[in-house]
């Protein structure tokens, strides 16, 4: 087991990483009160509700069982979990296990941080996306119809017990899709990680254990780094979002579920690259390196069919309630991302146009 | 004018307490950003809602009218405000004017928590209730429909400016209630301020402004040093509950509106006064100075008529919910309240039953 520490003052807590941390009593100890609410939905239920139960059968139990999918993030969802707490007398010391993907960690931590105020959860991530992202740096939240994620808070959670055997159960599109954003850390953040990645993704991929528990607990150790510098998002946590910008807006303009996140964001990844490569910031050996690594993940890197028109609207409504330019992630060198503010809005389009039609 | 600054660390706000703040725009300055949404109630906006519209003239400005009183403290309600932040475009640096009594600056406050993980917000306090207590600390929430507050957050403002001159339109009823909140600051922290209140009621009755404009910001001054020192209410700010579990219970039991919250808290403080006399730790001749001073206040002092089934359920509730023993605030002395967890259920059920009675 490994464990990542996210320096935060006090509201600083441990990511454990490691096999069968789940089954174990001794990984959930001080974190969790006597009152527990398991938030989890109808995929990962059947998988490993009864199995988290047994260790926390000393404790005064229920749980909680949401739709699963992203089109089931709503502020109603958090709402119900809210009901489910007052309902079972929840008391301020009670607390929130959040066993699942990223919808699942994202509305039990919004509600953890609206009941009373703020009450205490616990993060047991199942997925490689959740593991490497979502459940490091307490972000949390509900989707508009407007907008993803635009409800929400700031609400650590008291640790992480990132599970790395849950990803055996794991559906191989999902997964390799989780490996587009591993991948975004050794591009964005470690170029000594991408290495890596490019001499192991052989044993990645067939997820042998010890490659798997090193990659997602140096994913963490990365991302903990930029968390605990700028813990509000102002500033660093930014190169996170590296390949998101244009992720996003094609997984809107596609409609959601078309293409799931991390394959978005892998070719989020390609035109950031792109992106960097055509303002000579990179050499074009870089993009090939960071093409073949997305490849022999099994993502592709070419872009499919879609509609300019409503990704440029996506990308502009981005920019219309987020900032007053994108705020595209570039690379100044290989594991070097920054935050690039000088590309305009036309400039970003006719760079679209070329890579669209080509 | 006067300023209390609140102090905590990198969420340190002032509150600026005078006549005519609110059509000054020299009040707002470096607080607000260029996109401000104000909220307010129906109550309010036909008597503030155009002058304070006029100092923020050069921004971006949008409103929203909130049905008025606390059966409209909603999530739904908080949910709207939302949705006209999105319609309108409002990005991260936008900030919400909270213009009204307490409903409005907890649900405004609480969208402002909400929206986009959390954006800027000012709070324009329009009622003693809300100038006094509401308006200092950062609490925002909700109801629901099985209790108070119970969906939230913690989100301190960027400033608050309470214009004491708003309240020259309060009704009489109302303006008594919040003296009700304004005497509780005496008996429970600052012996000299209660004395000073013995000296000065006369004066805050006909609502002299430099007795208020006194009155209001020593009120902010004391219960900022109770936040500063326990932000998230885990300690300290207990003592501000004076009064409260029991004025909480009454206003449940009688219905809501039957009683104001004020009103109900002045029988509290009563109630407070009496258990720790009982208790030995203080003189019946201190009881005495409180009641009258209440009575000077025009607060009723005397317990209404009530269904003690009721009342001791609605206590109990709250004891259920929130601790497991009720959270009595008691007096050491006049001026010097304390947390009294010795006191059982029991103890504390015989105790209403002599005074439900008496």
């Amino acid at each position: 087991m490994k464990t990542v520490e996210v320096s935060l003052g006090t509201r600083s807590y441990p990511i454990r990483v490691g096999r069968g941390l789940l089954n174990d009593a001794t990984s959930y100890g001080e974190d969790i009160g006597r009152q527990v609410l398991i938030v989890t939905d109808e995929n990962v239920a059947p998988l490993y509700l009864e199995r988290i139960s047994i260790p926390l059968a000393d404790r005064e139990l229920a749980s909680l069982i949401l739709p699963a999918g992203e089109s089931n993030k709503t502020l109603l969802q958090a709402a119900r979990i809210i009901d489910v707490l007052i309902n079972r007398g929840m008391r301020r010391d009670a607390c929130i296990v959040a066993l699942g993907g990223g919808v699942v960690g994202d509305m039990a931590g919004f509600a953890a941080s609206c009941y009373m105020r703020g009450i205490a959860w616990v993060q047991v991530p199942t997925t490689l996306l959740a593991q490497v992202d979502a459940s490091i740096g307490g972000k949390t939240g509900v989707n508009h119809p407007e907008g993803k994620n635009l409800i929400g808070s700031f609400h650590q959670p008291r640790a992480v017990l990132t599970d790395t055997e849950t990803l055996d159960t794991l559906a191989d599109r999902e997964y390799r899709a989780g490996l587009a954003e591993v991948i975004k850390y050794g591009v964005g953040l470690d170029i000594g990680f991408f290495a890596w990645l490019e001499a192991n993704m052989a044993d990645l991929i067939t997820r042998d254990p010890a490659a798997l528990e090193y990659a997602v607990s140096e994913c963490c150790r990365l991302k903990a780094v930029v968390v605990a510098e700028d813990e509000h998002d102002r500033g660093q946590r930014a190169l996170l979002n590296l390949g998101h910008t244009f992720g996003h807006g094609l997984e809107t303009a596609l409609g959601y579920g078309t293409v799931l996140h991390g394959e978005a964001v892998a070719l989020g990844i390609v035109l950031a690259a792109r992106l960097s490569e055509r303002h000579g910031w990179i050499e074009s050996d870089v993009t090939k390196r960071i093409m073949a690594l997305l490849e022999t993940a099994g993502l592709a890197t070419t872009l499919p069919a879609v509609n300019k028109t409503k990704l440029l609207a996506a990308i502009g409504h981005d920019k219309k309630t987020l900032a007053t330019s994108p705020r595209l992630i570039a690379l100044k060198s290989l594991g070097s991302a920054f935050v690039c503010d000088e590309i305009t809005m036309q400039e970003f389009e006719a760079f679209l146009d070329e890579n669209l039609d080509g």
